[in-house]
């Protein structure tokens, strides 16, 4: 693409890239403006990543949780959505950098979100996948559902029993969800289907360096997640380092634990986009951002989502879910609209809508300011606010389809491996 | 897994190789005997084929045309279900080689299909995918929605529209069927989400080598099919051979046509494993059977589907479609019960239900004797007959639920691309 040149006056160009829930409510708000604006993605979809897991844990199809951003922003005429990656900005001549040629903006909204990190272990990345795409999702399908395979064509007792065992690292939402549902796998779905390996003898163990599950609840909900887990049959294990993963398990403090499946829900960093802003970054990389969400220096430069370190006037964070995300986005659409009308804009400022997290079947937390709720009430605050949040009619639909046949029949009806199985090129005592 | 030695006398071990439609017929038809059963597998589902190119062009998730092997066979208590690779067959020891252990058999089955070739070149294969697996269909889904993706981002007008220009290679049912869908996404799904690029400009070229299109239907069927085709916008090329496949396009004859997505649809071989029963097979590697289906000189050995070289009494040769596969199945099971009640078992009989292939949108032909049918009616007999022939009731509703959404919108559900983009390693001017 040519360097598209900047226009000015009447026509802004607005850049905004990522096409997370940030993104795409910063080009939502700007549906009735005059601005032309770009939404850059690398991949071609929005994701409803809260529901991720579903399709990592075989419970939902990938196209239930996802749909094209140009399918999303079709009748949005001022809005051009390009598939390409944003390798840098240059904030002196405001253009953008991508993989396919440059880009010049007006204004520039960064809303790139994180990945997972693994603390300076990278090398424990390919024996613990973690869950931000929907790829990672296809990963660690693969891998639970041919550990179940592999156990069945396992003779020796040790080796099925590891190949039964699944650890979790990381007690947030992330990993208790995937704990939750692997357990109601193995105990529910799969039971009648084999016939050598007894999949009900899976061990789901959970662990979490901290002193207690979902930290970003009250110590109470947190308390009730650990019961609510164990009682699905997930072992839980609080204040546990990992110091080691690889092909065989984990090494819990100096205690191995055998498990060939090992899943990753511990630590996310923010995209490297942040780091060449200009503008300071925190500890896991993410930008602080003035209160209007711009960059220090930079009013035509805003940062938002899970790549925005944002502190509220009580000194609070604000946390890195969708709800946040979304409504910075809105903030910023809204700041940039009272710009073009010389009026100046307020500070963002989060509201709380109150935290949700799933543990399994007819179990969940919420937090709603001082209310909290748990157990099956949660679950059906929880099933419809995720319902009610999906992109599109059709997807809600399917999802509700598939959750409703889910819960009468304990199949999961997503359970297709496919792909390249990368655990059969891992050396068997690597 | 140790030599599991076959038993005699009542718990005869039958050995199914492939979880296709004619091993799956095996399977079930043994369900009322005492006979051990141990079907094999590559892959861990059952597919449905005939809908696979609906996957390919987005149009269904690939949970919906494919369920688990033993999801299926679950409450078959004497079948045990492997995901483990056949390798070698030791016809005097009658055992197999699997890709973890051997098992011996007192029965085999040899249902493992066909694959796509490509008539000794080979290298076609990294520009022209085929449509054999669900990864297949990710592929070409893959390579058709990122061809619309840079023809959005691209400046030169050649440029752009060697990404607008599709070619599928061969006249059969999946190349038309590809053909057809492929042209309803550029005229009716995508056009009002592109700025920059025009799908309407797409052209969709079907190359034929052949006199005619769907060699297996009558004629004057083949002539309404190409029509049909031409109307949903489709360029139909026959008697037109294919001299070389690249980076840039296709040769034709000796006249090149520059197409950055080419599919193939031309060309199918038999798996290898025919190869090794020391059996004469055909120019495409089927095995040529006994009339019972059994292979020479070792009536304990049966092959069935795809991989079996059959010809009827009246000289025509066994299709290689889904229902002659299960149709050779359910005779197997009954020769097997036969001879193990002291029986002999009758030769192979294949009964035509009659042929069916779909077009586009309100487009198909159908075949049934002297019946033939084309347009609207044989659209509808298709899309009835396909949604019976489904697995699973709850596949069957969520189908029904998507085309009908497809039908009303236009809108194709699973327009989603993940994996590795292969053609970003292609050199550009390969």
């Amino acid at each position: 693409m040519e360097g598209n040149a900047s226009s000015s006056g009447s026509h802004p160009h607005v850049v905004i890239l990522g096409g997370g829930f940030g993104g795409l409510a910063v080009a939502r708000g700007l549906a009735d403006t005059n601005a032309r604006v770009t939404l850059i993605d690398r991949r071609n979809h929005h994701l409803f990543q809260p529901l991720l897991y579903q399709v990592a844990t075989a419970g939902l199809s990938a196209p239930s949780i996802a749909a094209p951003l140009r399918q999303i922003l079709r009748r949005q005429a001022n809005v051009t959505v390009l598939m390409d990656e944003a390798l840098d900005v240059d904030l002196a001549q405001r253009c953008v950098t991508l993989g396919h040629g440059t880009l010049g903006y007006d204004a520039l909204v960064v809303a790139t979100g994180a990945t997972h990190a693994y603390f300076g272990h990278d090398d424990w990345e390919r024996h613990a996948p973690g869950l931000k795409t929907l790829d990672d999702a296809f990963t660690i399908r693969r891998r639970v559902l041919l550990a179940f395979e592999r156990a069945e064509r396992e003779d020796d007792p040790a080796q099925r029993q590891a190949w039964l065992n699944f650890v979790v690292v990381g007690g947030g939402a992330t990993g208790v969800e995937l704990a939750g549902t692997l357990a109601e796998i193995a105990r529910h779905t799969l039971p009648r289907e084999f016939r050598r390996a007894d999949p009900r003898r899976a061990n789901v163990l959970l662990v979490e360096a901290g002193p207690r599950l979902l930290p970003a609840f009250a110590p109470e909900l947190s308390e009730k997640a650990r019961r609510q887990l164990e009682k699905l049959g997930v072992e839980v294990r609080l204040g546990t380092a990992v110091t080691r993963i690889d092909g065989q398990g984990v090494m819990l403090g100096d205690t191995p634990h055998a498990a060939r499946t090992v899943l990753w829900a511990a630590g996310v960093a923010a995209s490297p986009l942040g780091s060449r802003l200009g503008a300071p970054v925190d500890r896991a990389g993410r930008v602080l951002v003035e209160p209007d969400l711009s960059v220090p220096g930079h009013p035509e430069v805003f940062v938002i989502g899970d790549l925005a370190s944002v502190t509220q006037p009580d000194g609070k964070p604000v946390p890195g879910v969708a709800p946040a995300a979304k409504q910075m986005g809105r903030h910023v659409a809204a700041a940039l609209k009272a710009r073009w009308q010389g009026k100046t804009s307020p500070p963002f400022r989060y509201r709380d809508d109150g935290s949700l997290a799933t543990i399994g079947r007819m179990a969940a937390v919420a937090q709603f300011g001082r209310l909290k709720l748990s157990g099956l009430l949660a679950w059906w605050v929880w099933l419809v606010a995720h319902i009610a949040f999906l992109i599109g009619f059709r997807n809600r639909l399917v999802v509700m389809l598939d959750w409703a046949w889910a819960y009468w029949t304990y199949q999961r009806h997503a359970r297709i491996v496919t792909g390249r199985d990368e655990t059969a090129t891992l050396p068997r005592d690597a």
